[in-house]
């Protein structure tokens, strides 16, 4: 593993190269990692600082903009670099890998006929702001033709990955944002939870349903929220000479590796849901600024995949800061944010503020949804879309196999109302089918990373508990965040923990936290 | 003049166009547009909300959007189109007026080679961010190779430009931000303002020390300073659905016309100088926003020049917002902000601060400067700048000529002081040689367009002491802001004035207010 370490890595652009067909992509992939990163920064803008009436122009130049970077992605001249780079000289692991990456990202966006990549985009344009509204309006005829024409799209575009990839079609739309997994993989996983969980989920809310838990108000105003958010960004070990805090509609972890710009949303009724975006948010983005610094300009230099990705944030948000030696560290704070000083109330005591971090509940949405429950709403998606894509299923039985599932996992019906049943989402309107399953997957990564760490490191809850993350930052820093995308999934997890994805931590963890 | 008022102009792309040459320019200039806006509001998000460590990725991103701005700018096919067009089918006035200024951008950007552009924006990214620490430490020995390289660039510049355009090297770079106007025309008006100014501010800094000018404290804080800003912006006519209000290390209007991003900064001592600063970069903001829109996205429909755009500035700063009518409208709104309540107290009465408002001194911050000695910052900056480009001059021998300047302008001495000397200003550090002039020319085009206005409304100060700005924007908008680039300045000042530029109307305002 040493090569593959930060400080040995040569760099992208080292002199000494005698292959100058490799040298030619690198130089140009550096070229749409520009241009990337200007689309990032301008994409954070849109979303946290743009006023309204600059939308119809920011489109048009963002079409522009994308449209360029879509253009030097498939440059026929790729190819034969691609093809020279091969058959040249020899060149270092870090290049081979960044090769590969290069290889991967060029046939992900040249086996794309440009009609279908038009027509998607129109569609799916189309079908995402229609969704806005008819969300709103809990409006299920007005969708479903619209989703008709994306699923439509999405199956064939599914068709050409699958030809491109001699994948599946379903693993060849999750190949996309999970390198390397197949539907048959998480299959096995998904059906052992998919077992455990609603009955496990039952018992919990049985349990918790005697604990006395006590409300809590004070002056949640955004000012002193954010002054929260940021001390607690700093503890976890955010850098803020390469990063900030803003507001959105919805958090989001965007910008450049060198730049990370966080968002959250506050609420004055609570702060708590506030204070976890901020944790969640900041596990993303410290992966991003821990990403190897000579490589983070090309392919191989960026994070792993959206799994990998979900597990850093989950890490922080559910292993790390849910745990009762968290609660001791942060009380106090949150106390004087809020009150003005540390308080006896115990409303605002640490096994009170515990408790309403750790309560389970089966509910509709699913990014409303604790930890235990998450998973049911993640899985009801995955058996779905396969679905879909496959034609076992069309667009018109959504609503029906929806209420089935929900009734099935947790108890609830959504006959009728499709705002918070099969409309709740974004991803399918956007036509992201293959990326609900990488939710799940990164809480799973997360708990085995985050008891790998626990292992190597007896002290860590206890360091946790003094609002010292170094040693878990380092940890991840080495195993994971400078890793890239040097490793392949399964490498990465082999050489961080000793063993491929084991779902067995994540049911270890939640038997241990909430059993 | 009706085939220049915006709801007479057919706009762009419009259809029925049987000249295709001017078509594809039409386009191919849409595209620029898009990218450059994309690097407007980057640029804005450098200066306003990048943490310092962005710094180095940002600079590598924006050069690569740079050059390939400029690439598209110097595609050989342009040069072909615009012959084309300009053969084919007659065009109407404004498309003729487009295919005028299209030529120019090409010429101004084909005579660059790429290396020297990139060379140059590497240069200037690099010298201006290291001006925002090296400023604060007063630390010329740490600048001045920075700004060595950025002038050494700026002589290739001007070199390339004096070769493509005929005229002499300094001139070369005054034609980029103020077409058609040579130094010759601006010695002749500096020189005759430079006979003027230093005696009349020493008769007006006498006569004012005969008034009892009360001091005034109060909450200065970032919050309520910034809600009063809002306040005149809506008042002077800003449009917040498209654009906003932001804070940065110097003032700037930034942005596009459909999203227009302006900044000030906040001191904690006087709530002055960044009101005032508002108002300022809102008459930049509104000549923005008013710019033709069929037009905006094409060259034509830009704003006509620097000294243009600094006239909108300044007709709303010293012009409108120092007269005695404003202070009425404005001192209750001053008072309510800063002490909660309307006030008899005689500090903050009108007549103490119009007095704190029209105070004349001599000192060493140009952006900080009355309008009385601001021409002879200006000045001092022409003179140094002219030497500097033509090579009489070193970057070495700034400090001292800045020294002898101040003293024999102004009275004061800035040895050993560069902060408050010559590294106060960003434009020589972001490589803008040429520009400078185009303030007092803005000065004295703002004197003349005001007097005119108040000629042609005779209730104008009325208005504006009710805070009612609509007749003076109304008057702007139809004269100045809906023409872009479709006249020349002259044209313009004709058309709007009836004369040329007359520096007599800035004189005779002058003596009117402070004589």
């Amino acid at each position: 593993m040493e090569g593959s370490q930060t400080k040995d890595q040569p760099g992208a652009n080292n002199s000494g190269n005698s292959n100058p067909d490799y040298l030619r992509l690198e130089a140009h992939f550096q070229k749409i990692n520009d241009l990337q990163h200007i689309a990032a920064i301008t994409g954070w803008d849109e979303a946290s600082m743009m006023p309204a009436g600059g939308g119809d122009a920011r489109a048009q130049a963002m079409s522009t903009l994308n449209v360029m970077i879509h253009q030097l992605m498939t440059d026929s001249d790729v190819g034969e670099w691609i093809d020279g780079a091969r058959a040249g000289t020899e060149l270092d692991e870090w290049q081979t890998a960044n090769l590969r990456e290069i290889d991967r990202a060029w046939r992900e966006a040249t086996c794309m006929p440009e009609d279908l990549v038009a027509a998607n985009s129109r569609a799916r344009s189309k079908c995402e702001q229609a969704w806005r509204l008819h969300r709103a309006n809990n409006d299920w005829q007005a969708m479903e033709p619209l989703l008709t024409e994306v699923v439509s799209l999405a199956r064939q575009e599914a068709q050409c990955r699958s030809e491109s990839t001699g994948l599946a079609p379903y693993d060849a739309m999750l190949n996309l944002y999970e390198p390397g997994v197949t539907s048959e993989q998480i299959d096995a996983v998904f059906s052992d939870l998919k077992t455990f969980l609603p009955g496990f989920a039952d018992k919990v809310v049985n349990k918790q349903s005697r604990d006395e838990v006590l409300p809590i108000s004070g002056d949640f105003s955004d000012v002193k929220q954010k002054e929260l958010g940021m001390a607690l960004m700093s503890s976890l070990g955010f850098d803020f000479e390469h990063g900030r805090l803003d507001v959105s509609h919805h958090p989001f972890c965007g910008g450049v590796p060198d730049d990370v710009r966080i968002t959250t949303r506050y609420a004055t009724s609570s702060f708590i849901s506030s204070m976890m975006a901020v944790v969640h948010e900041t596990g993303h983005a410290m992966y991003e600024q821990g990403l190897p610094q000579g490589w983070r300009n090309q392919p191989v230099g960026k994070a792993l995949s959206m799994g990998t990705h979900e597990s850093q944030s989950l890490l922080m948000e559910m292993q790390a800061c849910r745990t009762e030696e968290f609660m001791q560290y942060v009380t106090p704070l949150v106390q004087r944010t809020f009150l003005g000083s540390v308080s006896n109330d115990p409303a605002w005591g640490v096994d009170n503020l515990h408790k309403l971090y750790t309560r389970v509940e089966k509910s509709f949405i699913r990014v409303d949804a604790d930890e235990v429950t998450y998973p049911l709403h993640v899985i009801l998606r995955y058996e779905i879309e396969k679905q879909l894509i496959s034609g076992e299923f069309e667009v018109a039985d959504l609503p029906v196999a929806w209420n089935e599932k929900m009734n099935s996992f947790l108890d609830l019906s959504t006959e009728g109302n499709f705002a918070d049943g099969c409309l709740q989402d974004v991803h399918w309107p956007a036509g992201l089918f293959g990326y609900f399953p990488t939710y799940t997957l990164g809480a799973l990564t997360a708990a085995q990373l985050f008891a790998t760490v626990q292992r190597e490191i007896p002290e860590l809850l206890e360091s946790i508990r003094q609002g010292d993350f170094t040693p878990l930052l380092g940890w991840l820093r080495t195993n994971v965040h400078s890793q890239g995308k040097f490793l392949s999934f399964d490498e990465l997890m082999i050489a961080a923990t000793g063993e491929t994805l084991n779902a067995g931590y994540f049911k270890s963890h939640l038997e241990a936290r909430y059993g």
